[in-house]
């Protein structure tokens, strides 16, 4: 994680240099549709299924969907994308090497797959990773960051980042946040690069949102490209805090949701919002409620084949039962198809998760 | 289905020309690897996990192992290529047209994905679809079979032949049995032809076993190319007949297995039989137990984020579990890295069916 201020400037051209860095140390995730799923999305859906009013006119959008694969990228999430840029521009920081930067390493507070992706990252380059985790972390979690080489300390719900910046004074490592920093942004922003180059002429995308570091760095890569940016969040206990935030004309700072989509509980960071809110760059955000991430969760599992966690169904939720995106989407198509690329965010769920989820 | 007298030649010439047939209407499906898997499988296990005599040496095979994700197959199952091969062959049989064929249409007995590639492939050739299902067959797999506008017909599980060959007096259609046919085997084989144009010098291939049509087909698809060929099979009560009747010199043609591998229940067809046994076009057979498919399909869904229904991960349950087979691999490596190709038969699993399995 280079210092901020010899940071790349949060455009287009920054995030097509961030895919040239990482390229050799990242995989090209293939892009997947499923014609069954696009006939699903593509039919109109009945009022009374949602409960509304049953004289409301239903949405008759056209899809044809593109899944970005994440799940299928390494550590199993896009996340993976955002730990190897931070890598390199830390290695390419005047004087970092120099200073012994190598041998103190890096830091994180994440019970998530940041802590895995940077744990990864940092063995691939030869240096120590700690990761601050809370002690309610599941083992499992705990067992794939120690999995990939990191020195794991445990803190409290509350203390994480306090515990972390200890880690940089008795250390010297320096400090990778997970979301909240250009080099993650830029990082993560590949991903909307990468679907561009392999699926031509797309008119937008549509990526879960939590922390705001994919969604913001997808925007970027979308830039006067013509391609419309959405976010995705899950409605319960308020975790669309982007939503609600950018209604309000403020950023939120406090969330305590308990949504099954556990990777998307934070709230948007700071350069997120700079980037969505203030530069216009993300078209508008959705939400959903917590069946419908598991409604379409069910779907990709059976129908597509393909192992999601449940932060990744979320966009696809939006797609197929937010009656507003739909509305949105079939006045924007104008009786034409909509080329809607999907961000599947990762994959990281344990069978023993899954079967939690539906039981 | 061709007339049997029409049939092409069972050879690997045969499955280039079916692969060349079958190519506009089938997937050309991803092969994935993983590199966490292959050191999984490369890591000799410690004898006393398998319950065995700790004094016996385990054996130290070194893997690369290729997954031919059929999981992605339209219809979720490798059974489209046999299905749409046998139906292209009935449109070239003489006379088949002119005598009103395609009105008269196809039937099979299946409760599996047979059922459903058939009703798939006679869709889109506009022909009528007759399915003949056990009573007992649960809903979500009638259900999909008529999702693909095939016309089911119950029966108990003794009659289904019977009430078959009762509906092909009745229509005048033509029986497409799900795997003991040549049209079949060869269109199945083109899974094994589509995995060698893929990966580059591979050493061997390892597939589940059941009516041994795909086995035998990916037999054929290897004749004479250097490349081995192996079949999988649950143990689970009496499952293994392939691997018993070839050990015992005669075909086993009653099995009665409720093995969690559904797919692979049936006893060895008469042309497949011909194939593996009498030509020698299998290299050896390998059996597995439940728990240990149950921990390759675990693998398979959480690490390389792929659904698999428990049939499909029989051979990574053998390459990883079975010592026999490991033995053999150390032995015929003679030290150097095996090439394996993995045949993912197919994902046709439901979130309900994990759970139960995983409970």
């Amino acid at each position: 994680m280079a210092n901020i201020s010899t940071c790349a400037p949060l455009t287009r051209d920054s995030v097509i240099e961030a895919q040239r860095l990482i390229e050799p140390h990242v995989h090209l995730t293939p892009v997947m549709s499923s014609t069954f799923v696009n006939d699903l999305a593509s039919t109109p859906i009945d009022p009374a299924s949602l409960g509304q009013d049953t004289s409301r006119q239903p949405a008759k959008p056209r899809f044809r969907l593109w899944f970005k694969c994440e799940n299928f990228q390494r550590i199993g999430a896009f996340k993976a994308r955002g730990a190897f840029h931070a890598i390199e521009k830390l290695k390419m920081e005047p004087g970092w090497l120099e200073n012994g930067g190598k041998e103190k390493g890096v830091v994180t507070h994440s019970s998530g797959n940041h802590a895995q992706a940077l744990a990864l990252a940092a063995r691939e380059n030869g240096m120590p990773a700690h990761v601050v985790m809370p002690s309610i972390t599941i083992p499992s979690k705990v067992a794939a960051t120690k999995g990939y080489g990191a020195n794991v300390i445990f803190s409290t719900l509350t203390d994480r980042l306090a515990v972390a910046e200890k880690v940089v004074v008795e250390t010297g490592a320096r400090l990778i946040p997970p979301y909240d920093h250009p080099d993650i942004i830029l990082g993560q922003g590949t991903v909307g690069l990468e679907l561009q180059q392999q699926v031509k002429d797309l008119d937008a995308i549509i990526a879960p949102c939590s922390g705001g570091g994919m969604l913001s760095g997808i925007a970027l890569s979308c830039e006067d490209t013509g391609i419309k940016v959405f976010g995705a969040e899950p409605s319960f206990q308020g975790a669309d805090d982007a939503k609600r935030g950018m209604e309000q004309g403020e950023r939120i700072t406090h969330v305590e949701s308990t949504s099954i989509a556990d990777g998307l509980r934070s709230y948007l960071g700071v350069y997120p919002w700079g980037i969505l809110y203030e530069r216009k760059l993300v078209h508008s955000m959705y939400s959903v409620s917590e069946d419908e991430i598991k409604a379409a969760m069910k779907l990709i599992l059976e129908r597509m084949k393909l192992v999601v966690e449940p932060s990744a169904a979320v966009p696809l939720a939006v797609v197929l039962f937010n009656e507003d995106f739909r509305h949105m989407v079939e006045k924007e198509a104008q009786g034409g198809i909509w080329d809607l690329g999907i961000i599947l965010s990762g994959g990281n769920v344990t069978v023993d998760g899954i079967t939690k989820l539906f039981t």
